[in-house]
């Protein structure tokens, strides 16, 4: 685990390209010469006013220019008199900057960076495409696997660096966490850092602490180095502290704030609040602006969503790119899709664990089950571990993967990272859409890519002895058994067009894929 | 396998009351001194013209008193110049009775006969108890636990013998069978009978053929002897000579024959039709007639209803005693149970199985579920197989349970008897409604007796390690840990009240019963 400072000085040349050592007089003609990797980020960093409050008194923007292109970000106070402002650069070539301020020494000035192509492994944010699907900005198909550690950034060093080892060697691309600090069962500590200045067990809501979102952002590129998508929650009820009812304006700036300081990492995601719903004290003319903020403010048009309780969100809505929803009718998911015209996310649909809580409490049989009925329903699943043993229970010091983060303990995790290869696998073939698509009328739950390239028939409980698969006429198919929990792919001998006899295992659970010869 | 014949010598004296082997003359002034037992059947037969068509011209009835009761029967022309009127007495005591008729010999005959108390094992019909749930007349419970063999009445003496044989030795207390033959899949054979007389592939339908009812009468006393409910289906869609639509005369008479041949047997149920909305030529009045005649003619009130395949029936119609429902939803069921005020069996929720199509082939572990589901919904399952191995698939000669009968492959049925004595066992003790109703709102699945007799509790897929049952303050429980697939009972240690913690087994698909104490 690097820390962000570390990374500065050993990833991107850009990011020590900013004059923090310069005098002023140099700062004021600086024009940066700096290096930055397509989607990585550039960083330029000024001295400005110390006194009075920087956080309300000054504004800093800059305009990144590309031929006709014009880029507008907002740049942020970091403390200690240092101003910052970031760019993840999508297009290779040349960009040059002017800043502007309301404070003259932040004003006006300029400089240029070279952005050069993507090394491997870095394939930009991801995008929604083909309408229900998502892919990386540089085509690579992206097949949304997250799991849940709402608070694991408020946790301790070492328990982070635990959770980002398992991250690491496990199946997930995704991972939802909280900004704020988490208070809820098993959640009753006192987190290490504050987003606001604490005073008398109250916030000073005029001042950020720099710190607590530089620790994010350790976190959140840490998480880029394992390409996974950090799906940033930015209100959650989980409170103790008042980050729940702030003021409108601190909520406001709060937003601003954050975009400002993470829209640059490639891998995020805004999701305006776990189970929105239950902040009751929020109208939806305080999620709508909310939701104009985010739009308007974060310059990349990184993927936003929110994710309910109880009440449903109208996902039809113009400003989030996709639904995160919260339920367990993955029959109902092709028409939401339909619906909404977006990419489905079973953000929670229970979690695996043993917990005395009826969402938590899942066999490691049924989550995996209900990630094979995302699957063939043409939407994703999303996981999360709730396991806690007996003593752990008694003294309140449970770590549970879907708050704190720590160690993995179920059984579907092994098996989700077998469907997502599957998933990417199929994906891969050339030809039409990456993602599976549900076919209706069926009998049993069935999928396919558009072009008919891969069809995928999961037979949930049922177990035919035989099954005659209404595969299209005038293609030809080679066909798998897959046991999804042996995580086993037999071949089936032969070539299959059409109307088409297959022998089936005669157990429950079972999967066949079609691919395209 | 006795037939009626002989059970008639064997069984009820009243039977063999009445004179085919008397003059005509001693039938005149005939008075029986028949002894019956209570719900058996007294039946009394007279010789009448044969020349005509009796079945068309002439009519029979009688009205059977016993103090201010009277119960008015139809009676039937069984062939051979032989008249028949049957008679369920349920009082004990003396029941005179007297003729009517349009042929003057069979008017004006009177005759009397002794009801006596039944006998052990002799319940008497099942009718609806406490609103939801079923108990036999003689008041003990009865919990329908039914299976379906739609054809087995018209498959080979062999096959018949086995399907009885294996009913004796099963769970089932309630069967569904169609009274006309069937062609369906897995059934192209010809049958053995038809209802009506057969002519150039056509049915004269001027003409019962009494044999046929006859014999069915012989498998339904074969089922009252081993205390199975009969849930006569009338109609039904499978058809392959015209009885699914018939002329509405021929529709009505039918109905009428049938209900003055069978209603005397106590373990009679009608169920209008199987999948009645597959029968395009019948219109709603169709059935609405069908219902009249059966609620109007039928002087026992025999549990009735209608079963339907996609267009759920309006079950509040007050002619239907329950709902028979062919659905999934089983968490819907204690919505419709209070919307329609009436017992709910989910008489198909699909088979056991391993054949082509989705209804028929749930592996056996879900089959147990589904009655779970049912059970803490406060409703019941319906049961029914459909294994087939290749080589009788090939050649059509597949025997398969749901509609042959023959022999129970599958896993379910064991774990059904399980869950039969574990209702049954509740149930018996004193005090309130004896079934269950659903519980709400509760985390995990569950049902009580409306006494608090018994709480039952089914975690399906979940798992927790513990859970903080909220059980009634001021009553004292003893609780068992039931695992419904190994079928075992652990009585767990304690005596709990009120919020009561309780550790369980860490796997799914586990109940907790609670007794009161």
């Amino acid at each position: 685990m690097m820390n962000r400072r570390e990374m500065l000085k050993a990833g991107s040349a850009a990011l020590v390209g900013a004059a923090t050592a310069t005098t002023e007089a140099e700062e004021r003609k600086f024009v940066s010469s700096s290096t930055v990797e397509q989607w990585d980020i550039f960083e330029q960093t000024f001295t400005g006013p110390r006194e009075g409050n920087p956080f309300l008194d000054v504004w800093t923007q800059a305009v990144f220019r590309k031929g006709y292109r014009d880029v507008r970000v907002d740049g942020f106070y970091d403390g200690n008199g240092i101003y910052k402002m970031r760019f993840m650069p999508d297009e290779p070539g040349t960009w040059t900057f002017e800043t502007d301020s309301n404070i003259p020494e932040l004003k006006g000035r300029k400089g240029s960076l070279q952005c050069v192509p993507a090394k491997s492994g870095n394939h930009g944010p991801v995008r929604v495409r083909d309408s229900y699907h998502f892919g990386y900005a540089d085509g690579t198909p992206y097949f949304p696997f997250g799991t849940t550690c709402y608070a694991w950034v408020h946790q301790t060093e070492d328990l982070q660096r635990q959770t980002l080892e398992f991250l690491r060697s496990g199946p997930f691309n995704k991972i939802r966490m909280c900004l704020f600090p988490k208070w809820y069962q098993y959640n009753h500590g006192v987190p290490p850092r504050f987003p606001f200045q604490r005073r008398d067990d109250s916030n000073d809501y005029t001042h950020f602490v720099p710190e607590f979102f530089q620790h994010i952002e350790d976190r959140i590129q840490d998480l880029r180095a394992l390409n996974i998508e950090a799906d940033l929650i930015l209100f959650h009820p989980y409170d103790h502290w008042g980050f729940q009812e702030m003021p409108a304006d601190v909520n406001d700036r709060y937003l601003r704030y954050v975009i400002a300081r993470f829209a640059a990492y490639r891998n995020v995601w805004w999701s305006l609040a776990n189970e929105f719903d239950l902040m009751r004290k929020k109208s939806s003319a305080d999620w709508d602006r909310y939701a104009s903020i985010v739009t308007e403010t974060d310059p990349y048009a990184h993927l936003r969503s929110i994710h309910y309780s109880r009440a449903p969100y109208d996902y039809s809505r113009t400003w989030c790119t996709h639904a995160s929803v919260q339920d367990y009718a993955f029959d109902k998911a092709p028409q939401w899709r339909v619906d909404w015209r977006k990419p489905v996310i079973f953000d929670e649909c229970m979690y695996e664990g043993n917990i005395n809580s009826r969402w938590g409490n899942l066999s490691g049989e049924e989550m995996t089950r209900r990630f094979w009925l995302c699957t063939v329903a043409g939407v994703y699943g999303g996981h999360g571990e709730t396991y806690v043993d007996e003593n752990e229970i008694e003294n309140d010091k449970a770590i549970l993967w879907w708050s704190h983060g720590g160690t993995l303990k179920g059984s579907s995790p092994k098996r989700i990272g077998f469907l997502r290869k599957l998933l990417e696998d199929i994906g891969a073939q050339e030809g039409g859409h990456i993602g599976l698509e549900a076919i209706e009328p069926v009998y049993y739950l069935a999928a396919k890519r558009s072009s008919n390239q891969a069809i995928l028939w999961y037979f949930d409980f049922h177990e035919p002895s035989y099954y005659d698969f209404p595969l299209p006429e005038g293609a030809r198919f080679k066909a798998e058994w897959i046991d999804p929990w042996q995580m086993t792919v037999k071949a089936i001998e032969g070539v299959f067009t059409g109307k088409s006899r297959i022998k089936l295992p005669g157990k429950p659970y079972q999967a066949i894929v079609f691919r395209k010869v």
